[in-house]
Formats: structure tokens, sequence, C-alpha cells
């Protein structure tokens, strides 16, 4: 039997989402023939990111500092909070380069059917954060889908009274797609969400 | 900035073939979710195999013991080896469960044009076994293309003298395909070879 270190290796690396028996094995042909020091990077990210991964206490983004370096940082502007869902769309927004402001990580949407109801989110934490700090705007940042809808709408009534700005992210065609392409729904809030030039 | 232990464990993933961003993003998130000792496993297996890696002495298939479990083992039948270019070839016929004899591995394919000349190659090691161990039969199981083929054809006239008997790998049809989709080369190749039922 080969069951030796390389078909560990491939075996392990098919525990990954999408990865299947061949790509794995592409994966492990490759790691042999990397410089050892990139092949241990890969490895060491891994192990770092399991033992230092922990959440903000004040935004709940995922961090190996507590505060994060983003609620840190001095250059950032405290009073616009931007409402995402998971961490991930806090890369994402970040990749923009645009945004100065801090963020706030939900961790889910709200879906009361799959039990996900808003004691289950980090919303009590944002309300506070809103009432104790000076915020003057709180940007919604959640997915354009049914749940994100919903928790966009669910913060705002909790938000209302507190006397600060709500906005949401705009809806409207991606850029580089096509009118022809667009599905109803976009377009139409494309349409709505018009500006003058 | 973001640029703490995901950011890093992303940067870190898309150093692999086929990992974009979106790829790398969603794996290192995975990461994060998974049980701590299964993500350790797959950090382990990538050191194992860049510190443990060798070469088998006799075979040239990657091992970490030496000679590798193959060679080493007393069930299998050492007077027949299967020559192949790469070490993840012997993964694929071993996958078979239906060749019970020993490997080489050649480390390569003939390509003069990019500098791959015999002596690159393990053929020297492979006429040396044939010389002084008592094999029976050669199977060459190149690739079916050009260098391979040039390589089986190359091994052919070495080890003809050896009193040896070679065998190439059959050409045909893939199981489970399609004869109205097969090429031209492979369907006569095919035909070429077939058996008597």
């Amino acid at each position: 039997m080969t069951q030796g270190i390389i078909e560990n290796l491939i075996t392990q690396l098919t525990k990954l989402p999408g990865i299947g028996r061949k790509t794995a094995q592409r994966l492990a042909f490759f790691i042999l023939s990397m410089p050892s020091d990139d092949a241990k990077d890969i490895a060491s990210a891994i192990i770092d990111v399991k033992e230092k991964a922990r959440f903000c206490s004040i935004c709940f983004n995922i961090t190996d500092t507590d505060p994060c370096s983003i609620c840190n940082s001095p250059t950032r502007d405290k009073s616009r909070i931007c409402v995402v869902e998971e961490p991930s769309n806090v890369i994402a927004i970040e990749r923009t380069k645009t945004f100065n402001g801090t963020y706030h990580v939900l961790l889910g949407a709200l879906s009361p059917l799959d039990g996900i109801t808003p004691d289950k989110l980090k919303i009590n934490e944002l309300s506070y954060r809103v009432k104790s700090d000076s915020v003057n705007e709180v940007i919604l940042a959640t997915n354009p889908n049914t749940k994100g809808e919903m928790t966009a709408q669910y913060i705002t009534e909790i938000l209302k009274p507190m006397n600060v700005k709500i906005t949401r992210i705009a809806y409207g065609l991606p850029i580089g797609s096509d009118i022809e392409f667009a599905d109803e729904v976009t377009l139409s809030k494309a349409l709505e969400g018009r500006r003058e030039l």
C-alpha cells in the first residue's frame, strides 16, 4: 500500500469544500514541489487561524487582537458603522478601499424558521454601541436577499428611536453587466434608485 | 486594515494552483469553522510531506521510508515492474487494486527539446533492476502521448537485449465513453487492439 504521507495529505485536503480527490492530488503534488518555507507558511497560517482567531469584543469581526485592528485604528471614523452579516463581508468591503468607518458584524441574518431570532445575532451589541458612542450613521450592508432585508428592516426599527441616520447600500445593476440579462427585480430597483447627473 | 490572520491564510492559500482569491476566502472561512484537530491534521500533513518526503532508492516513488512500502512488502510480486512517469501515476494504478507487482518511477518522460534526455530519467536504474533482480515482465505504463510513447520506445530498445518480457498498457476507448465522440486515433487503436471473446 502507498498509504503514505502523500496519500495522507490528499485525504486531508479532500476535507475542504469543493476539493475532490483529483484536485486534492494536484494540490498535494504541487505542495510537494513547493519551496519548503512556502509550504510551511500555509501550514502555519492554518494553525494560526485556529489558535488565534477570536471575535473583536466591539465589532465581532474575526481578529487575533482585541479590539481588532479596525476598531483600534485612530484613523478610522468611529462615527460611522457599517453593519454586515459575516466577517467575509468585511473583507469584501475593505477591498474596495472606499470605506473609512468601522464595522459591526451580526454573525448571521435573521431567519426565524431556522431558529435565528434577533437574540442570536449581535443586534443588542449594535444598539449598545449606537447608544453609548457618538455614532452619526449606521450603514446597513446586509445581503440584498430575503434574510438580509428582513434583518435590515428589523435593525432599522430598533435603531430609529435613537436619532441616528440609518442608510441602506444601493440596489442596482452590477458594473460590467448587461441590461439585457438583468433580472426584473434588479432592473426595477435600478430604475427606482436612479440619480440625477 | 484587516490584514490579520484570516487575510494571511487567504493569501497563503492563493499560492496553490487553481485557487483564486474567492476560493481561498471560502476555504479560509471553512477552515476557521472546522474542528481544531481537523485543521491541524491538514497543517501537519503539509509539514510531513515537506519534511519526510524522499525518493525510494529502488523505485523512485515518493515515500517516507526507504525502501518504500511497496518495494518492502513481502506480498508484492517483485518479478513484475510497472514503469510510470510520475509518482501520481503510482497512486492512480494502486487505486485500481488490480496490480500486485512493483513500480519504477522515471520521474519524467523523454523530451529532448526541453533538455529531458535519457540520463535525466531513472532509466539506467531500471535496466540495473532488470539486470540484477529476477524480473519477468516490464509493463510500460508511460502516458499515451508523444513523450510517453517516445519514452516507452526508448526503454524497449534498452531492455530488449536483456531477455525480459516487455508489455505496453492497452489503448482503447475509456469505459463509460461513447464511440460517437471518440477521437479517430483512439478509435483506430481500439479496433487494432480488439480481442476475441
